[in-house]
C-alpha cells in the first residue's frame, strides 16, 4: 500500500491537522474549488453530484409528505425584510445589498435573500382566506447568501446551497407536528441514508434562529469530537403572520392567524460526511450517496478478454448500482488509490486468473475487506456489500460518539473533560441564559441541544445549582 | 359546456385581447404570481412542477452526452466581468450590483450574475493544462438576473430560471460540433416533448450573444404569429480564453487556447408552451411535462361505489402516468372547466352508469373527443391517447407555422406581409446590418435566424438589391 500512496499525492493525516486533513480532502477528491469571489466557492462535478443525490432522496421525502416545490425571488426589498423585528436583528448584519441596476440607484435597497421567510409571508398573505386553503406546504431548492468572515468549504461560506421547507397551518399543534416530523425525516436521512448518527432535540432560546419560537436541531459528531449541526426545523408560532398580516377565516368565521413552520438542510451535511466518515486515504461515501458505488480496475488489462470482461460486468452491474470501470492506462496500483481518496464504496478488481476461476475480487473502502466473488452471484453480492457498507460506517460513527460523549455531574468536572476530552458532554441545566454563557467562557462549549430523549442525571444545574429543567448535549460547534 | 364555464373566472379570449389572455393563463391556472420585487416572480407549483419535468428530460440528455453539473458562484466581481470586451459591454448595462456586505462598503463591486462565461473561465483557467484536460463538459442549472425595464411573466423578468451549458474543447472543429449538437438537444426537446415546431438557423452578426463568434438558435411561432427565440447555442472561438489566458499544452508540446461554447435554455419556454398550444379555455399541456397528465372525475360521486372504483382507478393508472383523482365536493362540471384550465391532456369520467358497464369515459383535452373505453383496456387506452395528443399537438401547431409564412421576393411585397399578416416572412439578404436595420425600421421586424435549411428565393437582397448572402426567417418577436 505505501508504494501506492506515493502514486497519489499524500493528504495530510487527520492526526497531525484535522483542518488540513479536511481542506485536502475538499480538494483532492474535487469536491469544490475556491474562486475569485471571497467567500463563494465552485461546487465541482464530483462534489455537486454528491449533493443531487442528497437531493433527490429528500424530495422524494418532502413529495410523499405532500409538499409542492416553488421558487421564490433571489432578492428582498429592505422594508419586506424588516417587518419582522427578531428576524431582520439575526440577518441584516450579514446580508449583501444591492443597491444598482445597471447604472441607475434603486428607490429601495435589495438584499440577497439569506432565508426566504418574508418572502413566503410576503405571498401567504395574497394566498391565504379561508381554512380551506390550509395547509400550504412549500419548499424550495436554491441558493442563499450570508456575508460571513471567515469561511470554510461546504462548513460555512458566504454562498451556499440548501433547501429551504416553509408551512403554514390551521393550528398551533399541527404547525408543531410539521415542525418535529420535518426533523424526523432529516433524522431518518442522515442516520439511513448517510450512516450518521444524530442528536435529535431542541435549541435553546439563546442558539435558536432569527424570529423563531422554537427550534429543534440533528447534532452530529465529527471524527475531532466537535459537532456539526446538520439541519434544523423551525416553530414560528403566529410571530410572522402578525407582522405581515396573514389572516383567514377560520371554521367558526372567526379571523385567524396561520401558524407557521421552516425548515433546512444544506451543502454542509457535505462537510458532515467528510468529517464524520473519511480517512487519512481520503474520502468515505455512504453508498445511497456516492456518485460511483462500484469501481471495476481491470488487472493486467492487456491481456486478451479483461477489459471485456470487465466491461461485461459493469453492463451487468449497471441495473442494480452506479458503476464505472477504469480502463485509462494509469496503473492498477495508482486506481485503487486514486478510488480510496474519492471514497468509492466498493472496488472490483478483475484479471486473467480471476477470470479462470470465474471470480473477480471485491474491496470494500471502508475496513479494506477482501473477498474473492464468483462471478455468477456478483449482483448481490454487491448489493449486500453495498449495504454491509451503510451499516458497518453507521456502527463505526456510534460507538464513536458514544466513546466521546461524557456524563458530568459538577462545574469541576464539566470543566475537565471540556478541557481534556474532545467529544459531548452531557449535564443538567437550568434554563437560564447566564449559565450557558458562563460555561461557554470557562469550558469554551456551546449548548448544542435539549434532546428529546432526556435523561435525570442530577436534580441541579451543573453551573449554578439552582433546580435543573433540562438535560443538554454541550461541546465545541462548527 | 357555457354554463360550466361560468363556475370559473372566464380568461380574455385570445382575439380580443392576447397578451390579457397570455396573462390570464398564468395567473389562473397558477403558474406564477408576482412578488413585491419588481420584475422577479414567484413560480408557483404548478409551473415550477412543469419546470421540474423540463429539467428531467433535459438533464438525463445533457448527462447521456457525457456533460456534468457543477455550481459556480453567483456574484462576479467587477474586474472578472471586465475582461473580455465585447461580453462586457453586452451585459453590464443590465446588471445588478452589490455594493454592501452587512454595513460594510465592498472593496470591489460584484455583479449577480447575469450569465457565467466569466465564471466558468475564471474555474478553466486553473482546471486545464493539458489536452488531456480536454474536453470540459459543464452544465449547471441556476438563476440569472438581467436588469429589464419591462418585464412579462416567463417572458422577460429581472430573475430567471435556466440551465446553462459550457463546454471547452481542444479544437475549433469540437466546439462547433458542440454548439451544433446542443442545439439538436434543444430542437428535438421542443418537438418531441413539447410538441413545439422550431426552425434551426444561425443568428445575423447583430443578433449574437455578447462575445460570440455565432449564435445558433431555435425559433418558434406563437399563436399570435410571433416569434419565441426558444434556446440558443454559442461557439465563442478562443476569444475568452485568450482574455482569461487560458491555455493547453497541446498534442505536439505546443501551447494552444481552448475553443469554447455555451449554451442555454430558460424558463421562457413554459411561456412558449402556453402561446402554442393555450386555448380559450386555459392551458394545454403536452403530455410529457404536464405535472398531471390524467385527471379522474367521478360523476354522482355520493353513489354507491363510485370513488372507489375512480380510486381504484388511479392506482392502476399510477404505473403508467402522472394521475389524480379530484374527489372534492365540487360540481363535475367546476371541475371539467378547472382542469381544462390548467392544461390537463386526458379527462376520465366514471359515473354508476358507467361502471354497469364497464367503462369510462375519455375525453382529451386538445380536440374534446370524447370516446368510451373499456375498463379492461384501460392503461393502454390511456398510453395510446397521451401518444395521440402529442402527435396531435405538435401538427396543428406546425400547420399554423406554415398557414403563417410568407416567402417574399420584394421589399414592397415585404412591407406588406409585415404590416397586414402576422407570422414570419422568408426573405433573401445581403448579410449587411444596414439592411437588417432598415427592414427593421420600415416594417418593425427583426431577423429571426437563417435557417439550417436555405432555400434560393431570388439572387438578390430585398431590401438594397445587392446579391444575396443567405435566406432569412423575419418576424416580430418576444
Amino acid at each position: 500500500m505505501a508504494g501506492q500512496k506515493k502514486l497519489v499525492e499524500a493528504i495530510t493525516p487527520m492526526e497531525e491537522d484535522f483542518a488540513r486533513w479536511y481542506t485536502d480532502i475538499v480538494k483532492k477528491a474535487e469536491l469544490m474549488d475556491y474562486s475569485s469571489v471571497r467567500g463563494c466557492m465552485v461546487i465541482e462535478p464530483y462534489g455537486w453530484a454528491i449533493w443531487e443525490n442528497i437531493r433527490d432522496l429528500l424530495d422524494k421525502r418532502f413529495k410523499e409528505l405532500g409538499h409542492q416545490n416553488v421558487a421564490m425571488p433571489l432578492f428582498i426589498p429592505e422594508s419586506l425584510l424588516q417587518k419582522e423585528k427578531d428576524h431582520v436583528e439575526g440577518f441584516a448584519p450579514e446580508v449583501a445589498w444591492v443597491t444598482h441596476g445597471g447604472s441607475e440607484e434603486l428607490p429601495e435597497r435589495l438584499c440577497v435573500r439569506p432565508t426566504s421567510e418574508t418572502l413566503f409571508c410576503d405571498y401567504y398573505a395574497r394566498k391565504i382566506q379561508s381554512w380551506r386553503d390550509l395547509p400550504k406546504l412549500y419548499n424550495q431548492w436554491c441558493s442563499v447568501v450570508r456575508w460571513e468572515k471567515t469561511t470554510r468549504p461546504f462548513l460555512r461560506s458566504v454562498e451556499f446551497h440548501w433547501q429551504e421547507g416553509h408551512t403554514m397551518h390551521e393550528t398551533a399543534e399541527e404547525a408543531k407536528a410539521e415542525t418535529e416530523q420535518m426533523l424526523r425525516v432529516y433524522a431518518e436521512l442522515c442516520e439511513n441514508e448517510l450512516s450518521i448518527p444524530v442528536i435529535k432535540g431542541r435549541k435553546t432560546d439563546k442558539e435558536k434562529f432569527a424570529g423563531a419560537e422554537m427550534t429543534y436541531t440533528i447534532e452530529a459528531m465529527m471524527h475531532d469530537g466537535k459537532a456539526l449541526q446538520s439541519g434544523t426545523s423551525h416553530y414560528f408560532g403566529d410571530g410572522f403572520a402578525r407582522a405581515f398580516d396573514i389572516t383567514f377565516q377560520g371554521r367558526d368565521n372567526s379571523v385567524c392567524y396561520p401558524h407557521q413552520t421552516s425548515w433546512g438542510l444544506s451543502t454542509r451535511i457535505i462537510g458532515g460526511i467528510i468529517m464524520t466518515h473519511g480517512d487519512n486515504d481520503g474520502l468515505v461515501l455512504p453508498p445511497a450517496i456516492a456518485p460511483i458505488q462500484v469501481v471495476i480496475v481491470p488487472v493486467a488489462q492487456h491481456k486478451e478478454g479483461v477489459l471485456e470482461k470487465a466491461r461485461e460486468l459493469e453492463q451487468r452491474l449497471k441495473k442494480v448500482c452506479r458503476v464505472l470501470v477504469d480502463d485509462s492506462d494509469q496503473s492498477p496500483g495508482w486506481k485503487f488509490a486514486q478510488y480510496e481518496m474519492k471514497g468509492v464504496p466498493i472496488r472490483l478488481e478483475i484479471g486473467p486468473k480471476d477470470i479462470e476461476k470465474d471470480q473477480c475480487v471485491l474491496v470494500r473502502r471502508t475496513d479494506r475487506e477482501k473477498s474473492f466473488v464468483s462471478l455468477a452471484d456478483l449482483e448481490q453480492a454487491v448489493l449486500d456489500q453495498l449495504e454491509a457498507v451503510r451499516r458497518g460506517m453507521y456502527d463505526t460513527a456510534l460507538s464513536r460518539r458514544e466513546n466521546m460523549t461524557y456524563t458530568v455531574k459538577t462545574l469541576d468536572e464539566f470543566r475537565e473533560v471540556a478541557d481534556q476530552k474532545p467529544g459531548f458532554i452531557k449535564a443538567m441545566w437550568c434554563g437560564s441564559p447566564e449559565c450557558e454563557e458562563k460555561l461557554k467562557d470557562l469550558a469554551g462549549v456551546s449548548s448544542r441541544c435539549m434532546p428529546f430523549e432526556q435523561e435525570q442525571i442530577t436534580e441541579t444545574c451543573v453551573c449554578c445549582g439552582q433546580k435543573a429543567k433540562a438535560m443538554v448535549y454541550w461541546g465545541k460547534a462548527y
